[in-house]
């Protein structure tokens, strides 16, 4: 199957209202190679450490290896990561057949709010909520690793 | 997760004679970042994955995290890795209550040979046999991350 998101800046907070579900996320990056990106994650109370290789040509597929780990050996290696870890609320908004999950940053991302929106095909049809804004769809600013290292409040 | 080990270069093959262990070790590393190196490496039939971070001013005890993995995924991280994969053969040379790790290299890094012993205090006394050559504890030319990438038969 071939995934194909779509991201969006969101315009208000309206959103929250029609979440079902939200989950704190702090991450940050061993290396930023985007060959090799080591990425350490606290989602909930559960640790991960995930590698991911480049996309393929056409973007479509990325090599992308996961581990769970505790909450206490993500902490230790966030202490190693990077300058800038990332910190944010995922909320799950359920739009019919469709889950937006929109981040909510903080820290030096503060004031930015993003939509994630997983499609069937390119030109499938998504609801456009009100507060769904401008699409940013591939957009590298956008991606989590630049945006710990270039803060969106440094734009 | 702090280690205190003292690393030597090793003068003699007479090491061998006293090993009692022997084991195949192929490594190679995601990010070489000697503040946050990230290692794959296949040890005999097991996989793991380890993030070390720098010496102390020291140069005697260095974060290090490690989790253990399958000989497969770490085949596939292997793949991922930067060029450069170390390839050596540890033996384990046990003195009193100290045990020597020896490496020695094959490859781009053949000739090379070094010994680790671990400390319980900076301080600690240890054994000192004939064939332990001059220290290189905390010289980062020594770090497998850069065998990796400016091997010893480069220098």
């Amino acid at each position: 199957m071939i995934e194909i998101e779509r991201k969006f800046l969101v315009t208000a907070e309206t959103f929250k209202q029609e979440a079902i579900k939200q989950i704190r996320i702090v991450q940050g990056f061993l290396s930023t190679d985007p060959e090799r990106t080591v990425r350490i994650r606290i989602k909930g109370a559960t640790g991960f450490i995930t590698v991911k290789g480049k996309s393929d040509d056409e973007g479509l597929s990325r090599f992308e290896w996961e581990k769970e780990i505790t909450v206490e050996e993500a902490d230790t290696l966030l202490q190693k990561c990077l300058p800038g870890v990332i910190d944010k609320i995922r909320y799950e908004v359920p739009m019919g057949k469709f889950v937006f999950e929109v981040d909510e940053f903080f820290g030096d991302n503060e004031g930015l709010v993003v939509a994630e929106v997983e499609l069937e095909s390119k030109d499938e049809e998504y609801p456009k909520p009100a507060w769904l804004g401008a699409e940013v769809t591939g957009d590298i600013k956008y991606y989590n690793s630049q945006l710990s290292s270039n803060p969106y409040n440094n734009w």
